[in-house]
């Protein structure tokens, strides 16, 4: 049955496997939580050929439809269905949590976050605007069965609630959870992965955090940070047909362009990893920041924002590259077996990596 | 209680009030449908407070996943929840039908699409990709109950039975139906219009034909083709929530490329209506011709596929720009009566043009 | 021989043939001057078969490069030569003068704006970056022996200097002049126009400028705000191979993404003057805010900008379509005959409008 | 003095010092001259303070204003200079030959080709269009004396007229010539490096070719396909201001769409030998394929192209990347000492190698 539990034991990260990657300090919790006010929840369904779930991340955990963080998508190769991206763009703002879940379940999360805006604000679509839901996807299809369309609203709903638990700064459950359940990345188990680095700007600490939707990547192909390549065991002979999914967040004040500037980097941490984006993966970056905020209801005609000095964002495009690679690599690094659809299961690269093969 | 009957004495359409755009010929039925192959169904649900329904346009009567007809999307202001547009931007194709619904109901309308797709295509999600679902959609609030959610699974599969089983070349029911119902447009009650152009190229005859879901611009700069303004009769103060939806198809062969030039033109067409394509409307134009398609299966590396000459674009371009003028028109013209939810109406343009007090 | 004298009897203005355009109050001169710092200047070349010249637009009269406007670009049609535009959307600033020649002068303008920038800021290429030049263009062709690349280095250093020599909020020169000298539009003589609208926000008066090359539009479908049609007495069957640029300023705080929206809907003038945006034709806008800059020399890390409350964006889209719309025929109405290369010439919109045989 | 001619010993390209990259066969030269017809040539300036030069690419020996080459562009981080990429994002066309200089030289550049243009067709600006010259930069700053604006029409026309001079086939001059005179890269001598990929579809040959102009990337930070980093030996602390031009050619048809998709993979590429896209790196590719022409003269209605199959466009993304990361290696395999502005210098990676320290 579905769970937003978190196992037992935690799940080993990409750095207990030594796989840190560039030069910058991570956050307190190396997460997408380090970025004050960001939770993040699972559903995970494990019952035989279904192996799916949901993943929720909340900005912040007010009301987001009247408390808008600015917001950007960057589309580095489009063969993906998320949904919400197009208004993204043209408004720069986030008004739903993000949804993140299998392909065909995209409807259903989107209907849910309908449902779950409209239980908060029930001016919607009555005396103000209708609302925009964000719900991003990979194809889970060869360990799930995904033509069941297991996931339900209630189960997008138990997501939401499930981050809404969270404390604030809390840890950030990885591998095999969440929308992560049936993912596969160069040819091992992949999943949901985060990583974070830490960046001084005019004297205070901030964060710029990644989580990642891992379903990517050629067995064979896949990069450790020290140059090696590591293949799986048994090479799987299918074409690729994953997706990956980077959701960037950061307390650094940024307006839509130098946002959308800072996530369009989430593809350089993907071809570090060993991806040279291939056609049939839906490779998308959607990026908050925090620090600007469009109030819903605002009553003045002109309001304040701050940004980073454009001088300085090499650091956070640094921060974005390096980030999202760890991130990568720490989906595979936590992620525990599955025995999916008909038996399918992916090798766990931290398998290999203790048992030293390889290295 | 749902219908895809077409009402008993067919909608007025545009030209029977002299509203005719452009110097150019329409086709036969003056309707998209005059792309041979398109096909166009509605479902409307007029049950007290709920007046929505959805509309389906089928670019051909096969298999649409297996043989994809080109398409370009054009987004001119992005303040609209339609899904499925990414991927047809990345792939330059088209691969279910398209729906056309209220806000709200996009999840639902997207998630029967792929329902749609797998019962013809059982290899998706399996031994082949998945499937991008493409849904449209304007906000009916004032008139219809649109937090209740009332579009069903069951009633986008209604509109695409209704769309499959109209003959090829069949006229287009317009006005207040399908996902027309509820919709708004210049203070008016507005829906779904049409028109077409037809396109002389190397001595054959080639059609461009457009559909519009009409729910956008304020009280009092309706513009007709000849100059006059025309306002309803009681202004409505509520600011603009609206949106238009513009679906463009044409047998003329045409690449990504070209296709997405031609369909920008459908913000020519609704500048001139008088529209300033405002900050609350999602104008969004999807486009696809039949003359090019993409076999899923192909087997071949190399494919051949046909373009028009760049030298005669502007026949195009002019086709786009009076067809969705003249197809707005068409909307209002042949809207009738809805009594929405709370009581709320909207005056009929017919009712105004026939009592000649503006004229 | 070259000119920046402004003709003994000022051109007449739009409003004194009644082409006023939408419902918006203009600025005290009706031009794109009403944005406090904002200076034009030409340098006009009319020797001959030489009929042509340079418009130079300054968003202020500091040095640019130190001090950056925050500016967009939006391509409605791609068919131009512009140069800039890359640099100014990813950085969302302008740092030199814009010029407005003929098209085959691009690189030359192009040139001396690097050594005007140079003289002013010595470090460029040494010390600091190099300099993105910002050149806009149309084919003056017809009119013009365009071939003759007549434009000079030192005619774009004059224009400058003729801009800067301009007291803050001066009247600007249109009609056949500067960039405008060869200009044809709709058949007839085309040019420089100019037009504004007042805005206020948060009790405060703004404007929004628009200045325009108009180059572009097929004989006999010029709109006239009443509805009118008019043709030149004589057609020219040649094919359309105009432009039209469109300049904006405004000292309303908007971020970058706001500005691409605004001036993105100079596409609605365009289209309520006549024109679908033709294959042949460049359409171009550029639009600079003064209330945002950017400091080439920040230290800080984070800064403060302003922005405009979303929901009054309206207030700009509205006055952007409404100025852009009416700078066209701004510069219809105050073209002065010009004889070109061959002998070729263009009616004057003025002189049938005086003439009274159309209205 | 300005000389076109090649070194008598020829600089060693990458492969040469073991640096291959990925697992696709080059073309018999590894050159972006295994496309037949594509022709390279270079004018090099090397006169004390003045390292500079121009370098020309021609997709084919004949008048490509008559016979263009379906072309793409795209931009990966767009602080750059670059002209004439609007026009071919609208049109899906190059009609000039491609120009690589120093950035402070393109508008010169520019009106070169308008000028080559206009020799080979008289029409220009008369009967027909105007011309669309293409220009890309980077900024040789740190070595050459850029201010001094050194390059003239006559070395662009001298660069067009070695490329012209070449054989179909040739080998392509690389390192410290043309245009990459006097660029760097990671701290290291930069500049001109070429690669190619051979590709058989429906059992022909065909290749996918690579130019770049490297001057990019943050001294440290170049890593070697086997994942070694190198440093110079004494480390630069300037911030970069460099940029990256990436030329693509190939044999394989694609339409405008697919070559965008193909080119956007030069990202991969930069990102592998150790970039982010710095914030002040034009980071731009280019790309055209001669399978695809458009005939400026055409007078039939309708066209016919060809486009691979998208089931194999990861072939061709493939060889981008792997073009790409080799061509940035060889530019600084093969560049060779200069003494620049200032005596300044930059050391040669192929030193490095050869002492076998790094390794």
């Amino acid at each position: 049955m579905p769970s937003t539990r978190n196992s037992a034991e935690p799940a080993k990260r990409a750095r207990a496997f030594g796989l840190a990657c560039g030069r910058l300090t991570p956050g307190p919790r190396n997460a997408i939580t380090d970025v004050p006010g960001v939770r993040v929840g699972h559903v995970t369904l494990d019952e035989g050929a279904i192996q799916t779930g949901v993943t929720a991340i909340l900005p912040h955990a007010g009301n987001l439809y009247r408390d808008k963080p600015v917001a950007a998508a960057e589309v580095l190769n489009g063969f993906g269905k998320s949904v919400g991206l197009m208004q993204v763009e043209e408004l720069g703002a986030l008004e739903t949590p993000i949804l993140l879940t299998n392909t065909l379940s995209v409807g259903t999360a989107a209907t849910a976050l309908v449902r779950h805006a409209i239980a908060a604000n029930p001016d919607i679509g009555r005396s103000t605007a209708t609302v925009n839901p964000v719900v991003m996807e990979c194809n889970d299809g060869p360990l799930n069965d995904i033509q069941a369309l297991a996931v339900t609203e209630a189960h997008a709903a138990a997501a939401l609630a499930a981050a809404l638990s969270e404390a604030d700064g809390a840890e950030v459950a990885v591998g095999s959870v969440g929308a992560g359940r049936g993912m596969s990345c160069f040819g091992f188990k992949g999943g949901i992965g985060t990583s974070s680095r830490r960046l001084k700007l005019d004297g205070k600490r901030h964060h710029l955090g990644v989580l990642v939707l891992a379903n990517f990547g050629r067995p064979g192909e896949l990069r450790l940070p020290d140059g090696r390549r590591v293949a799986p065991p048994a090479k799987d002979d299918a074409p690729e047909k994953g997706s990956v999914i980077v959701i960037a967040a950061t307390d650094v004040p940024l307006d839509h362009r130098q946002l959308r500037r800072v996530i369009r980097r989430a593809g350089v941490g993907l071809a570090r990893v060993g991806s040279f984006w291939g056609h049939g993966s839906g490779d998308i970056a959607l990026g908050f920041t925090t620090a600007n905020r469009i109030d819903h209801d605002e009553r003045a005609d002109i309001v304040a924002l701050r940004m980073v000095n454009e001088h300085r964002i090499d650091r956070l495009f640094e921060a974005m590259a390096d980030a999202t690679q760890e991130a990568v690599l720490d989906a595979l690094a936590a992620a525990t077996p599955v025995v999916g659809r008909d038996g399918v299961t992916r090798p766990c690269l931290s398998h290999l990596l203790i048992s030293g093969s390889t290295p």
